[in-house]
């Protein structure tokens, strides 16, 4: 695997462009729980981020993390999310905690890999997180997740703070309402979002469990996300449906939920009946260790 | 619906930026037989082409077509594939049969919402195509099907001819061997190509049925994929892992299969012992009539 990293690492590699942006972006589906994990990565520095990586899925992350030159430096979850942090023993690369309002930016050690970080937008209730995995995977990464989320972690975030890989970095917006703790991932230039749990493609989180509350997940979809441009692209971290994407205009005039009055969207809210999640009683304790027992370093 | 086409039509939709394109572009996951479709359209114009729908989640894609304010053109599939057309009652389009090396232009009406195409790569044999349901769903489409894939349809494509839609357009590259009638769509500034079933994410269809054969599609994926620049997005219309897009470079570097030498590839080919589609017995009968009896008009 090393010898394919080295072939690849200087050619060109797929790049999603937003308003602007030139980052390489990569979606992956993980179909039992249909959560998305992304891989965001600047083929320029190598660094890279994996938001919200699932347990069953994590071997693939990694796999393709080396095939595409990138090097693993934090794994993480929004909302009550695990991120997780390990010397990087083989690339020499150990990163202190950040002092906001950034976390560090080390510079990155010479090599034929991209640096690549993985990162949860929140404490899931229905998978387990592959970060703790990925961390035995692909050494060298930090746990990190929302200080809110009340979960171990390496690197707590909060509101406002930015995380940096390569030339690019992603703001941390607080857009708790699903969980307490759950964040949303914005592109610094604002041309894409990863919304985790708050908002959904034409559809949000649930409330009913995990300290949920309707009324403040209806303010921070409004404040937090509806503020954005309207092309910014949603990238939300499941769909059910199949689709993959969105942008802040479309939910902002055809999502059924958010459309309504905060009142009418709380009456919704807290009569959807849903049975109880499959996998909360132990993906949620899971999580909170950051996916497997492993403390963080 | 038509209320929400028209309350939407004049906004920014979401756009993925190739190398310099800003073509709207939605790619779905039908999670039955792994397929992805593809929507792509131009918000100037309002046209669009819905690549590789399928039966089951047709209803799906048309919903998304008119939220997003498009108007169906055709639709078809690549390789032996199935397309359709019917007048456009609603909208007042019928387009002619196409002049080679193109599809005809018709003016685009003036109106609300996109003109959308929706099109096949291939004759499938693990699904039925969705063209068929799309026809009744969003009248005004055209089928077009690959004039070697011995399919049904209003219009017969060929190699090095093109399909336009608003400011975009897709050539037709053959690139049989799956099956005899398989095409590969790219986009004319060669950022993104639809493989079909002729190139996956590190893998390719299958050559043990329907025709296919070995050794041309080594050439079919050589000549006419990896030709391309290293940095196109190869979109696929099916992948197993959860994966969405690779690049030709990624592909060309990183395919297990497609790296080996010819001779190598064909007797790896030969040799996969995989069982039979399930679907093959029905999937095929009924995409070779565009996948609903309804004979073209």
């Amino acid at each position: 695997m090393a010898g394919t990293a080295l072939r690849v690492a200087g050619r060109q590699l797929s790049q999603h462009s937003g308003a602007g942006a030139r980052v390489l972006l990569r979606q992956m589906f993980e179909p039992k729980s249909c959560t998305y994990t992304y891989l965001l990565g600047d083929r320029e520095s190598r660094e890279a981020i994996l938001i919200d990586p699932v347990l069953e899925t994590a071997p693939r992350d990694a796999q393709l993390v080396k095939e595409l030159g990138l090097r693993l430096l934090y794994a993480g979850q929004s909302g009550q999310d695990s991120w997780w942090r390990e010397a990087d023993v083989g690339l020499g690369i150990l990163r202190a905690l950040p002092p906001p309002p950034c976390l560090p930016r080390t510079p990155c050690p010479p090599g034929p890999g991209l640096l690549s970080l993985p990162v949860n937008t929140h404490c899931h209730a229905d998978h387990i997180t592959g970060s703790g995995l990925l961390r035995s995977l692909l050494p060298g990464c930090q746990s990190v997740i929302s200080r809110l989320s009340g979960a171990q972690a390496d690197i707590h975030i909060e509101d406002g703070q930015s995380i940096h890989f390569g030339r690019f970095a992603l703001e941390t917006r607080a857009s708790p309402g699903h969980t307490p703790g759950c964040v949303t991932f914005v592109l610094s230039d604002h041309s894409m979002a990863f919304t985790g749990d708050a908002l959904l493609i034409r559809g949000c989180g649930r409330t009913d469990f995990q300290q949920g509350c309707a009324k403040t997940l209806y303010h921070s979809v409004h404040e937090k996300i509806f503020t954005l441009p309207g092309d910014c692209l949603i990238y939300p971290a499941h769909d059910y449906h199949g689709l993959t994407v969105s942008t802040v205009e479309e939910e902002r005039t055809l999502n059924p939920r958010l459309t309504l009055s905060c009142e009418e969207f709380i009456k919704v809210m807290d009569n959807l009946n849903l049975p109880k999640p499959k996998q909360i009683d132990f993906a949620v304790p899971a999580n909170l260790r950051c996916g497997i027992q492993t403390p963080p370093s």
